[in-house]
């Protein structure tokens, strides 16, 4: 199975992207995270991006807040798909983040969740791996048959109450 | 190949997607186009999109303008990727449907795009089918090139004007 | 009397939505409550509202956050009235919900209330039910009396204090 | 049947308001069409709505934009459901309107649609006076499933045109 | 001297209001304070305002959050100066009651403070007093002064920390 | 009368600001009309407003775009009121002016009126002269009443239409 | 002296950037003029920003619009002042490419001037080369004293006609 | 070398500004700093401002928050470059204080950092002074290194954890 690279801007932005890597797992698609930040460090982003499909990579999933350039930056490097997760910092409640993300130009889309989105990036992977992967697909079928049922426990716990 | 379904809420939305479609069929990647709205012919797009795997479809690209509905709708019945492309209206400059298409709440991704993003959401169909498809990702390597071609070509007949 | 229902798309949304179930018991209208995702549950949302009104209901309330497609879903399974609560979530203090909520294509009007205006979402189905129920009309009146005599209090208080 | 009453908060408006008129006349309803400013005529729309009830009304509907008091001002004098269509004026595409027209407190709901959705208005109105009478809800049913079948025709033409 | 009053629309604004009440109380001037709302109590608002100027009042200044109408109402019903001061509730931030209060249509100004500016609602009633009060004006000059020093012993005592 | 002072902060601002100075003349108020920018010509800000009430003036207006800081800026050198004008420029629909002018920090009241809100920047300001001037309150009061003429005028054509 | 780098993410920003290079050539500051995107073509960013230094440049100003990362990363490859241009385009009135201009980490400042500023943007880049050059200094002494004179004949024409 | 001036509009702003005092300080840049309201002190700023580059100014740094003029006003007092810190105040999270600083109009321009990026704006005042201290450049050189090891530091101990 092709790897996801899970790469976040700064290690501040863990505790959101943590979800991420935890659906990968669950799905037990390989995984390799990384911190690079496309400012900081961008030949690193450069050198991981630019040979991320000979690798073995499938997908790259980006995190970052503010002006958030990574996903983008990541783009720039690969046509593999890039999925931007905006990080909601201290201020604007991540919508810079989101702007910065989602409004790339054409010829380099980047596939953009929701703010903090983490975990609907990490599906999002698991979604793209299982287009030509039937077994991953069934997984995701299962799963989503789960949230089915949660959802109807709590609908006859909530409509029995009243 | 599997085949990308491209679907807009109203025909008016024509105008922007046909840059999605035309940018599918130059990579001969087999495209199905269709107006379902998720408001008025619901039955239709829960016909299509819960088969829409075992009919051989990879990706659903969905597009629509004001609370657009139609991307997460389309996800509510496949676990396939959904592309969702947010349309300008009369209001908001899209800022309405780019917050109804990318805000999903966990467990229902919608890859969302710029507003009018259409050109990208057909490449970052192609991209999805390329994760698996050598020759596919080939084809964008060389889209890649040509693009920064362009640049290279715009920048020698700026930078010799000044 | 025409029956209430009170859809929500998640149990964390009964904090908000209670303030409509206990607005409606107080008038003595007769609601039913669901726990119904329109995105995890679709099926459920289209049994529910497809044969709503001859299930005896007169009018729909959906709550529902981020891209809140829940009210226009429901919408597009019957021709009742319905009524949207956007819920504040996490981000973007319900702005998301809002426009999701209320930029509705023309054929499918949702009647929006404030965000987390669960009590005003009870009491504007209480007035649709009231159009052609005298006595609930005078319930409303009563209150709406009981509210100014509230403010009058109010006044009397804090004029005298300063 | 109950009678709707069409309040506009300027001459100018009666552009945007004229579909919701349409809306209205098409389902046989009777109409009333005003031109009351909440600031500049508060006399003549405290009189017209404190006795709408019993004059036979069954729904306001109220259309201003910029700082749209208007329909909060109706629903101050009346408990008749009051419908809110906020008018995009020269700036901020109808935001202002929107905000002060659907963020009313507790107590008093005005149902609001989208940014100059007059259509709608009308037809929420018309929804609403159906719920106790059946033949305006077939109306309603018919109308909606001639909207299914353009969306149909649209969808044959454009997806047998790629 | 004139009076000013201080209307503000909810007990609840109180916190905020104050501020204006102590700056007017600060100058000497004659103050009344009630609490009415534009929707609750029309009524006492007409009233009030109708008959303000020949009551002695100079300037009616209004508190109100979210559908800010209350200063747009009073100035419905007089042709005295109307200040609006946009309280702040628990969604964004006031920019709704700032748009409410401040986008008022020709012919009925709203002179808009800052969101929960209520001190500076109390100082533009005095300056607006002044105008033809030479006292009143030095008082403003006086206290303009000490506002002057006060930001000068801070740039001492801070310029020489560092 | 004390005289009104209408400052433009640039020559391009006058389309907006004739309506405000044409209110002004209508009610035979003396005007003074001035470009004077905050940022070009501070002094002449600084000479005009620090003597503007020993000159005779009771109110300054200020009319300005984008990082609107004149109103600001007069009032830092007076203490008479000001009122402030934002002007739409090409971005942000006057909100990046509206906010430049309205959020002033406390003891520095400006008081704002609607974007591009001229005429009732110069009604304003004639209110504020009518405070202490009767027959200035009648024309005010005259005013008022046509205005609400032309309102019914206007219905009794459109109602008399449908 | 010091050359200013002007470089525009697309040569569709030419009519923007213009103003740059005309305001810096109005100065005689030498100027090279670039198209380089920061996504299509990433390496010509980093080659030309990683040795502006020693190649003699002082200023890098970059325009872009969008998700405008172009600022951002030529500031990853130099520690050069980068002044950062947000250009407009079809939606948000460049308000997306304000953020993602504007909103840089801790580390990375880019010296963001108004949307479509580029008048401005050379400007601060001769301000910033006249740092330590007192003839250039003399200059944009002179220059603000014509915009003074500009201002104060607009307002003797002006001032003069009402 | 120059010196750089801190101005805050308000002692509020120490807690933000401290970072920028901080960082010049690291850099050994001499700093004067000082609290000069734009509002409550303009003959402060204007004297500080109007011979800042004779007395050995090389930037200006101001600091303010809501309805932030001071950078403005401390560049229309002088050519220097003048750097602007968009201060975070109780509402809009600094969009009020941004739009204030960056929408300067032509021939004025404020080098805008992110909203409270206190930091970088001390940074980017560095960045000035090392265009012609190569010294300084160098330090800049070395802290750039340093963060880029910092963040490979966080690489290695987060890609190590997964």
């Amino acid at each position: 199975m092709k790897k996801v690279a899970v790469i976040m801007g700064s290690n501040s932005d863990l505790p959101v992207v943590e979800k991420c890597i935890n659906t990968l797992k669950e799905y037990d698609v390989p995984v390799e995270v990384h911190v690079y930040s496309a400012h900081r460090t961008p030949e690193q982003v450069q050198e991981f991006c630019s040979v991320a499909r000979q690798n073995g990579f499938g997908v790259i999933i980006a995190a970052a807040g503010k002006a958030a350039h990574l996903a983008g930056v990541c783009a720039s490097w690969t046509t593999l798909p890039v999925i931007g997760i905006p990080v909601k910092a201290a201020e604007f409640d991540g919508m810079d983040a989101l702007l910065s993300t989602v409004q790339m130009p054409t010829g380099l889309p980047v596939a953009t969740v929701a703010v903090n989105g983490a975990a609907n990036a990490g599906l999002l992977a698991v979604q793209i791996l299982a287009v030509e992967d039937g077994a991953l697909a069934e997984k995701l079928n299962s799963a989503r048959s789960a949230g089915k049922e949660a959802v109807l426990a709590a609908d006859r716990e909530i409509a029995g109450r009243y």
